[in-house]
C-alpha cells in the first residue's frame, strides 16, 4: 500500500547504514537533533528545485533529478566556505508519478548526500495537484572566522571564476533543442546540466587559505551574480572579454545553437561555479588554491569603486547587464 | 519591477529590525551563519504547505497561510521538547499570485516567526507553474538529555493529550461546506483549523519536568499519530471512549455538520496538540504541567504491550483503526 509511513520506512532503511558523526536522532521522528563541535558556526541554507522549472523528468533521470537538489545546496556551503553535514528533504508528490520514480529520486538525494560527506535526517513528504517539487535544506558548519560572504570585496582584487561556466545552460539548450548527446562534447556539456559538480573543495580551500575576500556562488548567471557579490560589497567590477573562459566544448556547442558562447557564459546560470574576490598580492596563491580544489580558476577582471559592471573588448568597454534567470521577472 | 532581488531585498528591509542571539549572517547571502550555545543540540524539522492540499487562499488570507506554515514546525519541536530559534522559508510562487500577496504571505511568516521567539534568517524563492507552495525549515535547540522522541512508552504509562483535538478538522469541514463563521462557536473551531496554537509551552514544561517519556504532536489525526508513536515505542495502547475530550464548540459542530464528533477527534488532524506518554507515578503531576503550559490535559488511555489500538466504550472493546490524513493513499 502506498503510504507516507511506508514510504517513510523505505528512506529510513536507505538511510540505516550511515551513523553520521552527530547525529543523535536522525529519520522518524518529529525533528532531528544533531551536534555541532563546540565553537563551529552551524551554515544553513535551501533551494528548491520545481518540475518544469528546474528539470524535467524527459531530460533527466529522477535520480539525477535528486542528486541535483542536493548538489546545488553544496554549492551554497560552498560559497560560504563552509562544509555540508545534514540535509533534510521535503518532497511535493504529484499522483500521476509512480512510487518507482519517488523512489529514485529519493534514493538519488540519499546517495548523493553520502557522497558530498552528508547524511539526510528528516525531511517531509506531501501531495500536490501540481508539478513534483523537491526542496532540500542544508546544514554546514564553518568557524565562524572563516565564513566568507558576499561582502568584502575591495576596489583592485581580483573577480576570480572557477572551471567552465556557460557549459550547463548550453547543455540545457541542447536537450531543450532535442539535441540527444550524440557526440563526445555535447555529452559532456549536457552532463554538465544535468549533473552539476559543486565546489565544495574550492570553498573549503579558499576558506582555509584566507585567499578570497568575498564569495559567491553561480546558480542565476555569472553577470547577475556578480552583480549580486558587488551590490553587497558596494563594488562595481570590470571584466575583461578575452579572459572570460570559453571552453571548447562551450565553442561547440554555441556553434550548433547558432548562439554567442559569452552570453552563455555570462548570463546562463545553473553552473555552479564560484565567483572569488582574491586580493591582487594573493594573485600568486592562485595555481596552490587550483590545484588544492583541483579546479580551473580564472582571472576575468577587476572589482573597482562605484557600482554596475562593464565589459571590456579590446579599446572597446560596454555597461554589462545584470541580466540572468529571474523567477519573479 | 517584480524581481527575486527586489523580494529578497524587501524580506531583508522587513527582518531588518530582528537582531537575534546568535545570528552571525543573516539574509541576502548563499547561507545563513548561526551561533548556538555550547552543550545544545541543535534540533531541526520541515514541513510543507501545498496549496489546494494544506490550504486555499479562499479559505485563509495570504498571512494567516505563512502563520500557519510556520506553526506548523513550531508544533514539531515542541514535541521534541525544543524551543525554535530560526526559520528557512522556500517559496514557490505561482505566476497568477500577485506580488501584494506574497508579501503578505511572508509578512504572516515573519510576524509568526517573532511571535514564537525566533527569526526568518533565510530560504529560497522559486516560481512553479503549479500551486503555491511553502516550506518552512526550523532549527530549534533543546538540552542533549532532554530530547523527547516517540521512543520510550511503556506499559501502563497515561496517553495523555492537550487542548481539544477535531476542533480542526470540523473547522475544515464547516469551511468546505460553505459554512461561515456566522456563529461564535463555528467561528472558533474555523480559527482553530486557520490558526492553530503550536504546544510549545507544553513541550518545554514536558521536557523540563522529565514527565513524559515519549511525545508526537498531532498532525494527520490523533490515532494515526498515536499509532506511530506506539510503533516507535514497541507498544500498543488502549482508549476509553469516555474520556475523549470532545469540547461543547466540537459537539455543536459535528451535530451541524451530521458527523460523529469522536471520528473528527480521532482521525480528523492538524490539530497541532501533543500527545505525552506518562508514568502513571507522575500522574499527580499533571494539573502542575497544565498550569505552567496554560493548556487542558487529558489522560485518554494507557500505553500496553503489544501492538494496535482498540477503544473501550463501557464494557465494549473493538479495534481502532490507525487511519487519518495519508498524503499518498
Amino acid at each position: 500500500v502506498r503510504s507516507e509511513d511506508s514510504l517513510t520506512a523505505w528512506i529510513a532503511s536507505r538511510t540505516a547504514a550511515d551513523r553520521p558523526d552527530g547525529l543523535l536522532v536522525g529519520i522518524g521522528d518529529d525533528a532531528a537533533a544533531l551536534s555541532f563541535p563546540a565553537g563551529m558556526a552551524v551554515l544553513v541554507s535551501a533551494d528548491s528545485m520545481v518540475e518544469g522549472v528546474h528539470f524535467s523528468f524527459g531530460h533527466a533521470s529522477p535520480a539525477q533529478v535528486g542528486r541535483k537538489a542536493v548538489a546545488v545546496n553544496v554549492s551554497d556551503m560552498a560559497a560560504c566556505g563552509g562544509r555540508g553535514r545534514f540535509i533534510t528533504c521535503q518532497i511535493g508528490i504529484p499522483r500521476r508519478i509512480g512510487e518507482e520514480v519517488v523512489r529514485a529520486c529519493l534514493q538519488g538525494v540519499i546517495d548523493a548526500a553520502r557522497d558530498f560527506g552528508m547524511a539526510l535526517v528528516g525531511g517531509n513528504i506531501s501531495s500536490t495537484e501540481g508539478p513534483c517539487f523537491i526542496d532540500v535544506t542544508i546544514l554546514g558548519e564553518a568557524a565562524p572566522d572563516r565564513i566568507l560572504t558576499r561582502r568584502g570585496a575591495r576596489p583592485g582584487d581580483l573577480v576570480v571564476v572557477s572551471g567552465r561556466p556557460g557549459e550547463s545552460a548550453a547543455g540545457l539548450r541542447l536537450l531543450q533543442a532535442g539535441n540527444a548527446s550524440d557526440d563526445p562534447s555535447s555529452a559532456r556539456v549536457i552532463a554538465r546540466h544535468l549533473d552539476p559538480e559543486p565546489r565544495q573543495p574550492l570553498g573549503l580551500a579558499a576558506a582555509e587559505m584566507g585567499v578570497a575576500r568575498a564569495a559567491i556562488d553561480i546558480s542565476d548567471g555569472l553577470a547577475l551574480d556578480l552583480h549580486r557579490l558587488c551590490r553587497a560589497s558596494g563594488m562595481g567590477a570590470r571584466l575583461d572579454r578575452a579572459s572570460l573562459p570559453v571552453s571548447t566544448d562551450l565553442a561547440a556547442a554555441a556553434r550548433r545553437l547558432g548562439i554567442d558562447p559569452v552570453d552563455l557564459l555570462l548570463h546562463g546560470g545553473e553552473d555552479y561555479e564560484l565567483i572569488l574576490a582574491v586580493p591582487s598580492d594573493r594573485a600568486g596563491e592562485l595555481s596552490a588554491l587550483a590545484n588544492a580544489a583541483r579546479v580551473v580558476l580564472t582571472v576575468i577582471g577587476r572589482f573597482a569603486e562605484g557600482s554596475g559592471l562593464t565589459l571590456a573588448d579590446g579599446q572597446e568597454e560596454r555597461n554589462l547587464s545584470p541580466t540572468g534567470w529571474d523567477h519573479l521577472a
